[in-house]
């Protein structure tokens, strides 16, 4: 992508009603437009990191063996009051809005009863079970406040796991490997070291619950951690009888801030009774079916990468999640350089290593604070000086010593760094 | 993809509140599921034909030089005040929601005003001009009966592409390259014999604005089609003054129903105008920027193709909107059989064709019935015969006679296929 074509700006204007830096960064750099509070878009450099998010989630989810697809925004009353989730005392987060011919319709927030009501025109047998499937989808939640920018939305991209059991033992295990898989997904965006299974409390059916919170100043909720164990707790489960049952002991547990990335709900057999929904056994008897569901906020998570590894002169994105590759600088319009800077610009690409490409006719302070803003893990500057060396000067996003090398070395640079 | 590992089923029940065929192939097929009226899933069949379908655009749009974001569902009040669309007396499609605050917004069922509100952030000067974006969006209408299938939904997925240009001409210079471009997808789809560039009125800046229109029985849209001239008019546009200045005569005309695809808008610098959006010309003047908006509807034309090629046995896709190019069935459990059957599973995959395996133990009658529901271009049949023969028995979805060939030779045809 060449700067030059981008119709997105970097603005020095540090955007006033923002108080997350993520989101001030995220303005400021082009990755996001405020479209109201709570609600942002994704301009290029913001849908890019949230396609590279989507890939690397979409591997674990198919490896579970579960199959994508993309349920609807609208949603039915009736559904949701069979299961006692229509009413706003029960559910606060719900928007809601009306058909031509009065009748209300719900606007997703989640989709438990939709997916398990579709599966019974899907589902009767053990043979088909067990069953897994997931979306990315665009959520929408009226809450109260939003001013943590893309942290905690009105509106925010979501991926949804549903799994469906024949039995406890089933649902466990994959709730197992779901949760391995988290751990991948959260390893693999960079989030790994600072990211922890944490015990929540639990449902009608099951002690604990389990989210997936990563430490962050920014967080809105308190983790209580122990780094040994790689584990924490939560507000609600920080009590003596928890702890001793999980072999915790508070003098070992450090109180954090943390964001919630992840979350794991096991419904148990609950929704499929409330709904309907059964199979036959292998012994012919009709059994309900067990569900539980497994949510990432993904515009959520590159809002945290966003804040967690930011520093003060921008955004640091790591290489899975980065918008680009490579921050390619063309310093000066001398035909040698365009010519070096061009050509570099093409190996590169041809070599499928993505480039943003500045070359904009633009001063050299203003391309090197761009750079830092934007937060491309390399960055490789053509000048009159790397023209004259046959060479190019790389610097990583979080160094201040550039190297000058050839184009040999350059892409086995870039290479180990990917 | 393993049918086994399929949830959705095949259906032999017609849904009986559905009177497009299209929407009842697609449901009894597995393709998508009804949410509520004029809402539906896309099930791993639907999403996989979706995504087909978004490939072809993105090509064409990246071609343009147009750059993808994604924007909100929420949309604020004032901006469409501004322009005087948001009574619902002016737009009668809006659906509208509120916050928790009483604040009420609205739920996007077209972007001009945000994206053009948004611009004011980028654009300043001619050098950042022109500039074209797009998004793949989730659009909310609140149309009065919904009774199409995916057709015409309440919720349905829209391809929208708007430019900005520094005049009158240089945005008829896109809008010329769009509708181009428009014909190369459509093509591409499957549909380019049957769509048309349609006049149709014009708003506030021009005489006419352009649809593109596919012929179908179901569609709701009446044109008057001059095969020779390969254009046609639109009813509002069907007058004996309008067809002597295009040069048409009412005898070489023919009246047919189709299906609007595509559409095509041009703004002048209205809204830029009412929304304050202006830029500054080579010689320092303030001038107010060109809008044009063009609209693909991707859940319709899913629906258009559909109805367009099925036949009485169920859904033919053409091959590049097919949700895999092979529906490979295996015929009885005979260690051979599987033997066979998996290695061409595997070795068509690792040669990046696209498999739907029938790997279930269902009788031959059941597996043949659903390879014609589903539709896929390419059946290919391993059984005891062809084991024998170390060939397999591959038939055209639109052909009765099947051929027995090698694999050499069956990987010649699927490639000459492609």
């Amino acid at each position: 992508m060449r700067l030059s074509q981008l119709f997105t700006k970097t603005s020095k204007n540090i955007p006033s009603d923002e108080t997350a830096r993520s989101a001030r960064l995220l303005i400021q750099a082009g990755y996001i437009h405020k479209e109201m509070a709570g609600a942002y878009a994704y301009l290029p450099l913001g849908l890019a990191v949230i396609d590279n998010i989507k890939t690397i989630i979409r591997k674990e989810m198919d490896e579970l063996g579960a199959s994508e697809l993309l349920m609807t925004t609208m949603q039915s009353k009736d559904l949701w009051q069979k299961t006692d989730r229509w009413d706003d005392q029960k559910v606060d987060i719900w928007f809601k809005t009306e058909l031509k011919n009065g009748t209300t319709v719900g606007l997703a927030w989640s989709h438990e009863e939709p997916i398990v009501a579709m599966m019974k025109d899907y589902l009767s047998s053990y043979r088909d079970l067990p069953v897994a499937v997931y979306q990315f989808q665009n959520k929408l939640r009226n809450e109260l406040r939003a001013k943590s920018g893309i942290l905690r939305g009105r509106e925010f991209l979501m991926k949804d796991l549903y799994a469906f059991s024949t039995s406890a033992e089933e649902l466990q295990d994959f709730y197992d490997r779901v949760s391995d898989a988290y751990m991948r997904i959260f390893a693999a965006v960079g989030l790994g070291n600072d990211t922890y299974l944490t015990y929540a409390s639990g449902g009608a059916f099951t002690q604990f619950s389990h989210e997936f919170q990563t430490v962050t100043e920014i967080g809105e909720d308190t983790i209580y951690l122990s780094k040994a164990r790689r584990l924490a707790v939560n507000k609600e489960v920080y009590k003596d009888d928890v702890l001793a049952q999980l072999g915790l002991n508070k003098e070992d547990l450090e109180e954090m801030k943390a964001a919630e990335v992840g979350n794991i709900f096991n419904f148990g057999s609950t929704k499929s009774e409330q709904l309907g929904v059964t199979f036959t056994d292998q012994s012919g008897h009709e059994k309900p079916v067990y569900l539980s569901s497994y949510g990432i906020g993904i515009s959520r998570l590159m809002g945290v990468i966003a804040e967690h590894f930011a520093d003060d002169k921008g955004l640091v994105w790591p290489t899975a999640v980065a918008p680009a590759q490579v921050h390619l600088i063309r310093l000066g319009e001398a035909s040698q350089v365009v010519k070096q800077a061009d050509k570099l610009y093409s190996s590169l690409t041809a070599a499928h290593v993505s480039v943003l490409y500045d070359d904009r006719d633009e001063r050299a302070g203003k391309k090197f604070a761009d750079a830092d803003l934007i937060g491309i893990p390399n960055r490789v500057l053509v000048s009159d000086k790397t023209v004259n060396d046959v060479s190019y000067e790389w610097k990583s996003r979080t160094s201040d010593e550039s190297e000058l090398m050839s184009e040999e070395q350059l892409l086995k640079t870039l290479a180990i760094k990917d």
